[in-house]
């Protein structure tokens, strides 16, 4: 289990002066990792981790030779790829190592800073790849509020189902259509009841939507009929980007019955192109309780860590930014805030829920927590719920209204822990802007 | 669209003696392609092609340089790689000329023979690997008669949902669980709800089942936003597989609700390791047809081709081979045959559906047909409706009963394609054992 160590020290800056700003996602206390490469050159894509509004090209800090303990210096290596997954599959120690080498050579003082200035490529010239192969895409389902109050539009008499409280519910998720931030994905079409009708048609959605969630990239994983101890859940978990499982609700309720979502997401998912570390995360660990009237968790899904640490408290927020708010320059609104913590499982039960059955997770697969709403109706995670299905508009602060998602509209996530006595450290965007139906 | 061309003539016969024995899967007309290494060996995998009980090991060839003609020769060298994306990338021309090629040199008194018998690897010493790296994998659920048994067992006053007739359903599978042929898989454990019971306990699956599917990998596939007309979409399909959907019933039943079945399908799915090209299925290929009764399909989901020739008559069977009949020298006992032929949807107008919403497909994706049960009841392609829903076990030649597999099981799925005038083509073996909880 990690612990808080010095890369946490909050009274640590960087010689990245940006790092130091007030309100900087990527102070040296974050340090995630991504893959990116010069905007409109046919570079490499390799890996880099954020400082301030900089990116330290990993490769290049390689030649350099300025991280001389071993397992950092391999670890190194790795993360320099195109794509994390052999960093990833190297597991805590490696992570940490070489965290920690980052950590030093970043901050103020640091001998190398001379000789590191040169690997700083800033971020609004970089373009970010997927940071991993994904493998596998599992979404689960953890907001209890987002399951009560979206069951009750599917299922005004049943919202929440007896397995809820149980098991953490998920379904195979589209990998290939995961993208990064800045995703541009036009309108999709599919089969659509007309209401009233009984006879679908093929015609572009109506009823697009947002689903405002987080997602834990997979480390090691584990072999094909074994199973992840809960005790070991956690140090599977690589770390953490926003995501944004994009979803069409007239498509889904035509077809989700009886095997689930299909079509109504595998159009587009966005996710944030920077991975915060589960250690960059530590300070911000907080119980995770249930409601006493509720059942507790069956044994292989609990334990005193789980209970003690298990949720992470992290504010997230959705900000909307229409055709007109650009072109009038009054920046993006506001629609809801809501946090992490308030889910009804942590990863470590979604990551042993997963493995329970035997099933093999691998390196950069890719778990989505699921629409993460908070116990209040403007907490909603998702249009479909702010709208309440639709029939009431949200008014934004410039008088537009929104149902659902329009054509022009980009749709941005933000999240950020802290905690007292601690850095504030973010995650960095997550957007997507909604084209016509092509 | 591929038509019937020399590679099919039924007359051909090969230098390679076993594949002109009556009954072999694997004749000239045939030429599916697997990846392989010989058993017990640290080699790297590489690209070969069946014949009779041989395998034409691809990179061999290549160093000896008789394909001559460039398109054949640059697709040779794609397809001795260790996984055949790139080859499926290349297209029907590419596989065609390969195709072509490879057919010419195996047949009786080709020039090469003497420098080729080199080549050759018995199948019995070589250990078959999965045929390409699987970026997704996505199940449908195409026959309606195992749609309707099925949901009968589920929703008894509501068996056939609505979407049904109009659109091929689906859903996101596991992919990091597909092995080939051989598989040996511990009985899953799960969360199950005791019959009558209100709390689930975590246990060893006690209804697990087989479901007699195929598998269809995506050759070239679209860009994300994309959708792929259905006069297009055969054009994508590479080949074909027999595929077995492993299923938990009684952690299906427990989780489906709302977003489909997960653990009780991601802990193994086996599939055969020779993919039988859309080209050599060319000579079985039959009228698509409906109930004029029922809904026609949508204009995106129906072409006068898609009429002519949408189906595909491929007989199918299950084998079950209990440790008792292992022991006692009995040889496996028939459970059903059914026909791929009586799919209510055709592989055209489920990659049509899938690409619908803008969803890319990428090359070596697979997927599932579903379960593929006939219109008679002894026709089923699950143990869950041979025994309607465990209440009816089936008996056995020997005399054994079975309402779900047993420890100790081989499952064994069989596969053919005949008809006047050409030759027989089969799929080779598509076989697992379950072994007791781990």
């Amino acid at each position: 289990m990690t612990a808080l160590n010095e890369t946490h020290d909050p009274s640590l800056t960087s010689w990245v002066e940006s790092a130091n700003i007030e309100g900087c996602d990527f102070p040296v206390q974050n340090l995630p990792f991504g893959v990116f490469r010069r905007s409109g050159t046919r570079e490499a894509f390799r890996g880099g981790v954020a400082i301030g509004d900089q990116i330290l090209d990993l490769n290049a800090v390689r030649t350099l030779r300025v991280i001389r303990n071993q397992t950092a210096a391999d670890a190194l290596r790795a993360a320099g790829a195109g794509t994390l997954n052999a960093f990833m599959a190297m597991g805590p120690e490696a992570w940490s190592a070489l965290r920690r080498a980052l950590s030093r050579i970043l901050r103020t003082g640091a001998a190398a800073q001379g000789k590191l200035a040169g690997t700083l490529v800033p971020q609004r010239e970089a373009e970010m790849a997927v940071p991993a192969n994904i493998g596998d895409f599992t979404d689960f389902y953890t907001s209890i509020h987002h399951a009560t109050s979206v069951g009750r539009l599917f299922r005004p008499d049943n919202p929440l189902l007896p397995n809820y409280k149980w098991m953490p519910i998920a379904y195979h998720g589209r990998a290939s259509s995961i993208r990064t931030s800045g995703q541009r994905l036009p309108r999709p079409r599919g089969q659509i009841l007309p209401p009233g009708g009984n006879t679908p048609e093929y015609a572009p959605c109506r009823r697009l939507d947002y689903e405002l969630e987080l997602g834990a990239f997979v480390g090691a994983g584990n072999n094909i009929g074994s199973t992840v101890p809960i005790g070991e859940a956690e140090s599977r978990l690589f770390g953490i980007v926003l995501l944004n499982d994009w979803s069409a609700r007239d498509i889904q309720s035509w077809e989700y019955q009886p095997l689930g979502p299909f079509l109504a997401k595998s159009f587009a998912t966005t996710i944030s192109p920077w991975i915060v570390t589960m250690e960059a995360l530590e300070p911000y660990r907080t119980a995770w309780t249930r409601p006493d009237a509720d059942p507790q968790p069956l044994p292989h899904l609990d334990s005193p860590d789980n209970r003690t640490r298990g949720a992470i408290d992290i504010t997230l927020e959705v900000w909307l930014e229409s055709e007109r708010m650009r072109r009038e320059g009054s920046g993006p609104a506001l629609l809801s805030r809501s946090n992490f913590r308030d889910s009804y499982w942590t990863w470590a039960q979604m990551l042993v829920h997963h493995t329970s059955n035997g099933c093999n997770l691998t390196p950069g697969d890719l778990l989505g927590s699921g629409t993460q709403s908070g116990p209040k109706p403007e907490e909603g995670g998702a249009l479909l719920e702010l709208s309440k299905g639709g029939r009431e508009p949200v008014t934004l602060a410039n008088g537009e209204r929104r149902a659902f998602v329009e054509d022009g509209d980009t749709v941005m996530f933000r999240a950020s822990c802290s905690a007292p006595g601690r850095a504030r450290i973010g995650f960095g965007d997550c957007a997507g802007t909604v084209l016509p139906a092509a």
